[in-house]
């Protein structure tokens, strides 16, 4: 494609997203469609023709595609997982990645986006008040993220048999323990198998009443597991769970790994960036403390995915369980950071240059200002449930609330096996047709065993008008589904 | 920023890149700044102001200090590593998927994007002669491809003592063992580190004349371990290896897989696509006989960074390996794929779309043609360097070629230990000032023990005149640097 044929496409292109942004609003959220009708779409079944095809009618069809057959986490009244609304300026970002095609692996193929990169990473611990100097690098998310906060960890404690090369089964080697909250989001299972330890290795630590990890409980585990000749390698705060954005009592456990001298590490992904905050939990100004924290910028830095980041005490700790010098790359010491040394990618991207440019035209006073719109939006959505007659307030936490649909009916009922049983069920399909409806979109959590709509709210598109006007649809679609249900003779 | 600003500023975005694209010939390869430099020019010290600033001005200082201050692998004369030039279609590809920020993780969240990956997955598994109905996803490069298919193969092997739960070092495990030759890609190192294996677990198989792994030492290697109760787990063919593009004997090892009863794993990250190519060379064609297979869209289709891909004999054996289902995911199962299951990632962006685009820009027969013209020049260069007086010339596999300098008053001496030597520094201090040059940019391999200069062509943008240039520029830096060496008294 010569480059007039680029410009002439690209600002098609460039038209053709800015009115679909602009028609955002008045789109629903997805259109639920079956895989059938999505795949007739595609056509999905047909062979790679044998012929190219034009650009521009190409790229057309695709945008036109994805605009229909899309759900849109960028829409004001998508509140489902932790994904965020896109900021239009990471957009061009990774346009101009993809143009300048960077292979931050090494300094010398990439002067400008390693640098670039550092001063991201750098960024972001002065937004979170983490360590000068640190070590850091971007990732594809938070579980790789953390993933990679993990092996800093391993290769710390295993040093002493070299277990980067004998193995966690070495003869010398001793038992690897791993200290989460059972509120820990599910890639410390996959960090614990995929390193080798086994997901047995995982000491699950109850929470407490407000769903933080019981620190006496994580002490006495731990203290256990040293009695029985094993080595605790990492404890997981999470600074914001996934279900509901409770922060784990991050001073307290620092305070015991240092006693153990054992590895901290935040799972900020979610609520790290909430420590900008001028009234942020109050133990999210720990994260100083912490060996390796996670953070998601494509969560609350609004950053097109995929962008993950990871920071170190510094980056030795991350070599050391990383690098590896083969002799076919010849990257002089003399040069910038090697980002192929610090963690498991090889060829690497340029993600660090969206979250760049949106830390750069917000400011930190504009993140501020918008995670903070963000919590208060959820504080909102949470205070409307508490009032309404016919919804349960679950928890609030940053920017996450949950609650329930209860009808008038089996409220006096609440806490008796059978009411229970079918409130869960009854939410469950409720989440289900409030997805479907398009009108709104929320997930869901399991809190102390009970079934709960999830509302997390990271979106630069969100107005109060959009929460306010989702009490209604839920409590709309539930009073259907509940008499339904009665007239069908399902039993509460 | 309101549409109607992403509207202007992406227009000037995409005259600068446009424009940018156009000059790049006319630019040299690399500033070969010092980090210095580069860091002066970004300002790189100074905190993340608190007030934003205007986008328009921003992405523009942003594209400005990319053009100036960056390595260009679209330049037509990059001929190092393995990193493509861009496909222009790819860029737009990559805004469109930063605009619809679908989550590739869930069908739910990303309906058109699942199923344009899972076309994409096939087209890549058709183009190659891989098996229909095969599983496969998107990942961020050829490391974490070929890591997948490493866990797959070791979920495989590790069932019977349930691996991922009770880890590598459970009470019933036995050793597992893995078998690569000496030419396999550092990723192996990684995989079997990361893997909790250790990177003694690793058989490093020998490899014959022609650089491809010697299948009777497999042969014992494999029995020998076998006897001693070890478990083969997995063996890498590699097609088209890093330093100089040798395809292992793969119908061979496959033979020796199927005997043994182990995963027979191809890391096609850079050569597998050739296996599209009529006169390809005939181990291609066993690329369905593997377990997995990886292949690297970001070098031969040409996509911007980031795309690799794993291919896999069905979706289970991935699904085997990663999946988790924790409470808070609601991810229905008559659904279509949902990628979380399938790798390592969980939050998953959109990188298919760049490749599924270019697909069908080229259609199968435009990427014959361009990945033919990559490896025609490739010979073309070694032809050259084969006929010239002060060259010698190495190897040539696929579209790799690997030569050195050598003065004519050494030629004689070849083979001498002092002769050796000097010309592996030699060449190696040539390397470094044709790097910097910015004239052209190769890398090195180290083949037999010598210190060479690499060509590897993975380039839409170099004619005939971009490598007839090569050998020249080589030439004169290794003319000037033999003088200045004798001059200065250093000896051969
Ligand atoms: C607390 C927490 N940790 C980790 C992750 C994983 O992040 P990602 O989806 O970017 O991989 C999430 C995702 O929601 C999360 O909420
Ligand atoms: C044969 C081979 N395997 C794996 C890789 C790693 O691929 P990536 O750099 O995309 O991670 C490379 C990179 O050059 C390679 O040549």
């Amino acid at each position: 494609m010569a480059p007039a044929e680029f410009r002439a496409i690209g600002h098609t292109l460039i038209d053709m997203v800015a009115q679909w942004l602009e028609a955002l609003p008045s789109q629903p959220v997805t259109r639920a469609e079956t895989p059938t009708q999505v795949r007739d779409a595609l056509d999905a079944s047909r062979s790679l023709p044998a012929a190219g095809v034009a650009a521009g009618p190409l790229l057309e069809k695709a945008a036109r595609l994805l605009f229909d057959h899309s759900l849109v986490n960028g829409h004001p009244r998508f509140f489902g997982y932790i994904t965020s609304s896109p900021a239009p300026i990471g957009m061009l970002g990774d346009l101009l990645a993809a143009a300048i095609n960077a292979n931050a692996g090494a300094w010398r193929l990439a002067p400008m986006a390693s640098e670039v990169e550092g001063q991201a990473v750098r960024w972001i611990a002065e937004l979170l008040g983490y360590r000068p100097g640190c070590g850091g690098l971007f990732v594809s998310g938070g579980n790789m993220a953390n993933i990679v906060g993990f092996y800093a960890a391993r290769a710390a404690a295993g040093e002493a048999w070299r277990i980067r090369s004998a193995g966690v089964a070495a003869a010398d080697a001793r038992r690897l323990r791993v200290y989460a909250s059972a509120e820990t989001h599910t890639w410390v299972q996959k960090a614990a198998d995929l390193s080798g330890l086994g997901t047995d290795a995982i000491r699950w630590i109850a929470t407490d009443d407000t769903l933080r990890l019981d620190t006496a409980m994580l002490r006495e585990t731990m203290a256990a597991d040293v009695a029985a000749g094993d080595v605790p390698m990492i404890v997981i705060g999470t600074a914001g769970s996934v279900s509901t954005g409770a922060v784990d009592p991050l001073f307290a456990i620092a305070d015991i790994c240092r006693e153990m001298g054992t590895w901290f590490h935040v799972d900020g992904a979610y609520g790290a960036l909430a420590a900008a905050l001028p009234d942020a939990p109050r133990d999210l100004q720990a994260l100083h403390l912490a060996d390796s924290v996670a953070i998601d910028p494509h969560k609350w830095l609004y950053a097109p995915l995929e962008a993950g980041c990871l920071l170190a005490r510094d980056p030795d700790v991350l070599r050391a369980a990383f690098s590896y010098h083969p002799a076919y790359y010849h990257f002089s010491d003399g040069d910038g950071i090697n980002y192929v040394d610090l963690g498991p990618q090889n060829s690497r991207g340029f993600r660090a240059l969206k979250v760049w440019l949106a830390l750069q035209h917000a400011g930190a006073d504009g993140y501020r200002r918008m995670i903070g719109d963000d919590c208060a939006l959820a504080a909102r959505l949470y205070a409307t449930a508490e009032a309404h007659p016919e919804l349960d307030a679950g928890t609030l936490g940053l920017s996450i609330a949950t609650f329930r649909y209860v009808p008038p009916d089996v409220r006096d009922t609440i806490g008796t096996a059978d009411t229970d049983a079918y409130l869960d069920a009854l939410n469950e399909d409720l989440l289900d047709c409030v997805q479907r409806s398009g009108e709104a979109f929320v997930s869901n959590a399991v809190v102390r065993g009970r079934y709960l709509l999830r509302a997390c709210i990271v979106n630069i598109n969100t107005g109060e008008a959009d929460v306010d006007a989702l009490p209604g649809i839920v409590v709309g679609i539930g009073r259907e589904l509940h008499a339904k249900r009665r007239a069908g003779g399902a039993g509460a």
